[in-house]
């Protein structure tokens, strides 16, 4: 038995010993995850060692997350990384992206390759940036931000009407997320989020310990109805939103949602975190823009905006309106991430919004996206809709497609693609419980000019057609 | 009775009214910090409603940090802020400083007015950068960082000795500090910091509610055998350190205490996090420069490099080193953190690094501040020996003071110089129970001049000469 290959030296502490030749029988699948653990008398026996000292070890292997205990049964195995196989494939894909071959199809969108941002643009403003400043360019901001960054956000977005103190420059919209969920997320609390959702959120929600619920998204918002059971039932901190062109759904809140949920935030006391990442595109005039914070009478919405998709990928910077009573929380959670935003890029992005560029270049992506959208819309519904279901978004980079028969999962689909150059989203990305995501994918066309979406859908049809015709 | 001012209507539920009045009672102190709460069947009564209402009440109030509970003995209101209060007061300071006013003295180097890196160096850095990489600049990276930059860095500090892959690029190193904690610290592990420690690793690492162990620092590092004994009876998951010019203290730990450290980290299996923030800055020929990570033979140190007060303040940069074995911990702890760190710094700090205009700048900056140390050492000398005691620390940026004689604490004499406008930082910023730094103080030099330095360190003296002579 591998017992008999824990040798005790005096250099470290027996536990210690047991402990690592555990793990590293794990980690080597030598003892298979879910495979139970010897109990502790019959361990302690053939070490010849107290009791105390096989507890410890199994102690350790559990809060370093290598083993896990069943009431009345006793300590199992488990391979730490085994929830993770998918991530790291997937992640790989940008590793292929990165190399510089462009030969392929990225409908994932999760890298960036292509900008439509013209560099000698963002060139002039730099250099008038730098003329203008001087030194003062290379000195730290409060950790607020650059005050008149605030300002004209303030004055472009908000008319002026929120408070400056309780707008904050943060370094993209998934530090947002982060400097929230530390700002006001105890352990235990209760989160609820829309089922799918991104990805991004959901891990640090995890990662802060938090209690997730996931409600269903519908066409015009979450199930307001599966809301408010949950609301009576348990004490919910916050809900996390994205209020258009929700990822990956595309799906957008009506405007009727909208104050419901308001209402519930008021009436049973939690805050909505609103995910507002790029609401500028919206290709259909029958969408209106009004986010929850502009409906916000009673200060329950902290608010967060990204650039990353609209302005430059490269540089990160977004904001975030927080509520007047986590002012100060926000502010502490902010200077515990990172003390500040690069002071170079909110003055940048001062003056680039200030003198209208913004608007502008926001006509151009759009005008740019809508075309691809389009075409995509046309493609899919061409190629695809014997296969898949899906939604007109009527704006954002995505479409969610859902496969009408059980026949591949979006795992396999998306490593068949691979192989063929088409990089897909796995609906399972979108999920607490991966197997929920199983039978839908996301395909998006911000890194995919007409060509490139021709082509691709193309191809998503030939395996699609294999895979159902077989 | 307050009680008889709550209202139940049928907007909301009953706990809910009942928290909300407990809430808004306390933060306007009119029940105050510490003050017992009506007993649970006392307030059911009075209200006529269920215990379990009143209980659902005090829990929330509990979990939002409005009340505790003492066993056996009852519920207990306490004012959330209360412990916040001295670090606003401090904060303030900073506010006068961003004034723009220059008629003061900081030696608090919380902030940056004053800066040393030639602003056309850096234009002429960021255009360069342009130029060559056109349209580049604005793509993202991947996670870890711009790979000529990682490779850079390896190349120029550690001999190409280092994995690529294990050293990411962060933003500063208080993200450094958050994405480590984040990576590698659970809920109740126990940390180790060095006592005093600087605060912003401490709220981390409280935020992360990790258990923590303060060990006195020596003159030449930590109390080892404290360490040690400490080792003995916990599991620890990590000790934090600073390991040349340890803020606030000044000390720089030996080779043999780093020697000492790392085989207990092996011993007891425990991570050692080097936070490395101004180790260029050496005045002292007899000290010599070796990291904990280049002694790591164990692969046991997660290497933190602020480049903040070294190259550029508002250029939020910094990178890590990580252990093999977390590799992939951290780098999702960056991807939910902030995705990654802004692409055209990053371009810029490579190739400033590369031109060997880095080491320029250094030997620079170095002059000027070793210009300053000298002043500084020969004014406190002079004229505060009487009433301090203080260690040379032969290189960084502070001097660390303690008082003699406990005749005023460190809180009352900062607000008394802040009235003369001398800022400087008490010691109690750096201790998890403040009362600790009661009788300490740092001050600093990074951004006062020789003239600042003789005027502020006057100030100080006149306000010790009234506080000793009365």
């Amino acid at each position: 038995m591998w017992v008999d290959e824990i040798k005790f030296t005096e250099n470290r502490p027996k536990y210690i010993e047991i402990y690592l030749k555990i793990k590293d029988m794990i980690e080597n699948e030598l003892i298979e995850d879910g495979d139970k653990l010897p109990t502790i008398r019959k361990l302690s026996e053939e070490l010849n060692v107290n009791k105390i000292t096989v507890i410890n070890a199994y102690k350790k292997l559990q809060s370093e997350g290598y083993a896990y205990q069943k009431i009345g049964s006793g300590t199992y195995a488990k391979r730490k990384e085994i929830n993770f196989n998918f991530r790291r494939e997937y992640s790989k894909t940008f590793k292929i992206i990165e190399s510089k071959n462009y030969n392929f199809v990225d409908f994932t969108g999760e890298t960036t390759k292509e900008i439509l941002f013209p560099i000698k643009d963002f060139k002039e403003i730099i250099n008038k940036v730098l003329d203008r400043d001087g030194e003062e360019v290379l000195l730290s901001h409060s950790t607020f931000g650059y005050k008149p960054l605030r300002s004209t956000i303030n004055n472009a977005f908000w008319k002026n009407k929120k408070e400056l103190e309780n707008i904050l420059i943060v370094s993209g919209a998934q530090q947002g997320i982060d400097i929230c969920s530390k700002a006001i997320i105890n352990i235990n609390d209760n989160v609820v989020v829309e089922k799918p959702t991104y990805g991004g959120a959901l891990s640090v929600f995890k990662w802060r310990k938090a209690n997730i619920f996931e409600i269903q998204i519908e066409d015009d918002g979450i199930d307001v109805e599966g809301l408010e059971k949950i609301l009576k039932n348990h004490r919910i901190k916050a809900l996390y939103v994205m209020s258009y062109f929700q990822n990956p759904t595309g799906v957008s809140y009506s405007l009727e949602k909208k104050k419901k949920i308001l209402d519930l935030a008021n009436k049973y006391d939690f805050y909505i975190i609103e995910d507002d990442y790029l609401s500028e595109l919206i290709y259909e005039q029958t969408l209106e823009y009004v986010p929850f914070k502009k409906l916000d009478i009673y200060d329950r919405v902290i608010y967060i905006k990204s650039f990353s998709k609209i302005f430059l990928p490269g540089i990160r910077l977004g904001y975030m309106i927080t509520p007047t009573i986590f002012r100060e929380n926000f502010l502490k959670s902010k200077l515990n991430t990172d003390i500040s935003t690069s002071s170079l890029m909110q003055r940048a992005l001062e003056y680039y919004i200030k003198n209208c560029k913004w608007k502008e270049n926001i006509l151009l992506l759009s005008k740019e996206y809508k075309k691809r959208y389009k075409t995509m819309d046309k493609e899919i519904e061409k190629n695809l809709s014997k296969y898949v279901e899906y939604k007109k978004p009527k704006g954002g980079l995505n479409f969610y497609l859902k496969l009408k028969e059980d026949k591949i999962s979006s795992i396999e689909l998306f490593l068949r693609l691979r192989e063929k150059k088409v990089f897909i989203t796995p609906g399972i990305m979108f999920f607490k419980n991966k197997k929920d995501g199983d039978k839908s994918f996301r395909i998006g066309f911000f890194q995919t000019d007409v060509e490139k979406i021709k082509e691709g859908i193309k191809k998503i049809k030939e395996e699609l057609d294999g895979v159902y015709n077989n």
